[in-house]
């Protein structure tokens, strides 16, 4: 049999059209409308998922690198061609999409950049064309790398300073999820990941245990753990609780130092730690490390605390690579400001519920004496405030200005930040809402542009 | 700036690190114990998520690409050999993992069946470390598109004949799950998707209006619809709510019968579906459709349906691509039976709550005179049962045994099965409880299985 199967992997050959046709076909309509001016578009956060007081920014390498390589090649041409909906577009359109680069500017936040509500993540100048058609592509990349980002920064500040493990590839939405689940929460200060393929392209710490059917595999458990100590001398960590936890560990506990860790992923996790904690102590094993898995949150991590669990590390997969509580972040990209006859004008959108501020703005943050942030303030990018500003150059007319922090120092601004961040912000219930602020001349602008449309001229005379 | 960015996409080549290392220590560990011995495991969701009362099953034919394609390249074994933990393997082992391919069995229900907890969705059958080593990307793959299906069998059902269109790219969890996700939802029941690869690589229709963008770039609304009109004279869908969506109607009816549709995205649609209709009526529109998105999920679309919403068509996102509500699938792949000096002999897992059934499975279905299902019976693959066997082969020996059904048979497959579903076990709300049971020969399997487990001799003598 030699059908051929479809794999759907993304591919920096396929990638232009990994996105919504809507995004293909409005290109069509301003190439016919011949709409050759820049325009700018900001991605933020509309409101934050519920628990979550903040987010940590992540996924810009993987944005940047689809700007930096999105092509149509010319079997995504014929495809496009071919559908009814683009029959009446001009054949010269689909000669621009043959030699259509990414030329625009863009600026951003730092992975691992605390941010807020209605804070732009990214800001894209470009030809209208160029900056409409990333929408879907930058949006998928940042929205999902964020709320992981997000989730796992809960989940460790939660652990307080036990290490915590991504274990979730195997309930990650898809393979590619699993991978960018890893990279994400390595930037909200995981320790690392059980994912072998983010180990290889990103080189974040890789953990590994043992599964159950290891344990079954062997006639009694006892054979499998020692199996197991005679090829991995040095990294055992053995499962306990495949037929009884307490039992296992007595017989990890015969096996003495070598065995460097035990896994317990069932029952009453904290009873049990301490219980093994003894089995395992009382056996000379003190440096023995107790490793808990099995739908770990951050609720239940810090619940286990209070009741005193002896575990030292913490596997976490489903809850932290789907962000289970909060799957989705609400990310949204909406035209700003745009060229019309060589000047720039404000733009906005009205929809119930969704106004959107208009011009390109930039984030300041203001910090106390000590460091420590006490309120942002959204801007025009043009104005002058006082604190910190957020976003910086990335891109320049298609090229990289310098070269993407390191994946490591995403990380460290991200515990950085959050160290920076008043406890009372980041508590993991009921967080206080920490101070965003648009600015005086920002929001004289938006009235003026709302006044603007109000005579049926969106913008127009800004 | 010549900077490597990671794009980190899954592909045939590194497929095989797209896994949980232990896959890979484990994989070492029984080679170096010599077991080469065949091993079954079965793939199955153990409890359905909340108001999820049966599953669709979906992912099949990504999975058996990778079990076609799994290679691991030097560059991998090169990885894998720098690991720590891999430091006292023999090195014969990264021999065998140059020459590692899949040359199993592998049964499966076809995608599109309605399954339910506990029922094998696949059951791979292989040399141990062969169908070990399969476990993470199988059900990263199958739990993703299973879930996504069954959402979209109860948002189409919630839709009643209107049609559901995917268009959760932005929110999905990156790039690939965009494209599972709008795999997945077309079988569960949905009309096509935006996404334009899932278009290309798969042959889904796809579907693409306009974005809240493509108005404000325009002076005014009116100049940004016959813009649209003039590029798309023949699939024109106009979005009403960038200012005002009534105003917007009337502009839209102003362009005549040419305007294929509308597409409300914000506010009380209910109440402005009627309002539109009636405007659009009015012009002698009546041709032109109502499209509706939004925050929809099955629930918010009962309720339009009972609030008369005048609506032809429904745009649906994060929900689905997501399954907002339920965003995760417990699939788990168990050991169940295993050679051991040439004799199979059945495997079970005792962990707390988590309890298995040993012995290679089938599932029988019962239907009634009418072709209604009745229940289910889980049994042992030996035995015979009353019902249609739902597990059927698919690879032999790593071969595929014939063609995988097409997309759309398994689309088809899946919208008999839910028909043929009483209707009791498919209620929105609290839906009845679908009986399944397991044969007598396989409870008193796990009977004698049990004991010998307290003998400390799992499954030895069967």
């Amino acid at each position: 049999m030699q059908q051929t199967l479809v794999p759907l992997f993304p591919t920096a050959e396929n990638v232009a059209l990994a996105t919504d046709l809507y995004e293909l076909t409005m290109a069509a309509g301003y190439f016919h409308a011949k709409r050759t001016e820049w325009a700018c578009f900001e991605l933020f956060v509309r409101d934050l998922p519920p628990e979550r007081s903040y987010l940590v920014a992540a996924g810009l390498e993987q944005a940047v690198h689809y700007l930096r390589h999105v092509r149509f090649t010319d079997a995504a041409i014929r495809w496009l061609r071919s559908l009814p909906v683009l029959k009446h577009v001009r054949p010269q359109f689909f000669d621009y999409l043959g030699r259509f680069r990414f030329r625009g500017d863009l600026d951003a936040v730092p992975e691992g950049t605390i941010v807020f509500a209605g804070e732009p993540l990214l800001r894209v100048t470009a030809p209208l064309i160029e900056a409409q058609v990333a929408e879907t592509y930058l949006l998928t990349t940042i929205n999902f790398q964020t709320l992981v980002a997000t989730k796992a920064a809960r989940i460790v500040g939660a652990a307080r300073g036990r290490a915590v493990v991504d274990f979730g590839s195997r309930r990650a939405h898809g393979p590619q999820a699993g991978l960018l689940a890893a990279r994400a929460s390595y930037i909200g200060g995981c320790a690392g990941t059980s994912n072998a393929l983010a180990g290889q392209q990103l080189g974040i710490p890789v953990f590994g245990t043992q599964a159950h059917s290891w344990v079954m595999a062997f006639d009694d458990e006892q054979e499998a753990f020692e199996a197991y100590l005679d090829v991995f001398p040095e990294h055992t960590t053995l499962l306990l609780d495949s037929y009884d936890t307490v039992e296992a560990a007595r017989k990890a506990a015969a096996l003495g130092s070598r065995v460097s860790g035990v896994r317990l992923d069932s029952g009453d996790l904290a009873a049990l730690s301490r219980r093994v904690r003894r089995i395992l102590d009382d056996a000379g094993m003190r440096r023995t490390r107790i490793l808990a898995s099995g739908d770990l949150n951050e609720h239940v991590i810090a619940s286990l605390h209070r009741r005193r669990a002896a575990i030292d590390a913490f596997g976490v997969g489903t809850e932290l690579a789907t962000s289970r509580d909060a799957p989705a972040l609400g990310g949204v990209y909406k035209l700003v400001e745009q060229q019309v006859g060589g000047r720039w004008v404000p733009r906005l959108k009205l929809s119930a519920g969704k106004e959107t501020y208009p011009g390109r703005k930039q984030v300041y943050r203001v910090a106390d004496g000590h460091g420590r942030f006490r309120r942002d303030v959204i801007a025009l990018a043009s104005e002058e405030q006082r604190g910190s500003a957020l976003l910086v150059p990335v891109m320049r007319r298609g090229r990289l200005v310098g070269p993407l922090p390191a994946l490591s120092d995403a990380r460290s601004r991200a515990a950085e930040e959050i160290r920076r961040l008043p406890a009372r912000f980041r508590r993991l219930e009921a967080p206080a809402h920490y101070p965003v602020q648009y600015s005086r001349r920002l929001r004289a602008l938006r009235e003026r542009t709302l006044k603007e449309i109000g005579h049926g001229r969106a913008g127009e005379k800004p």
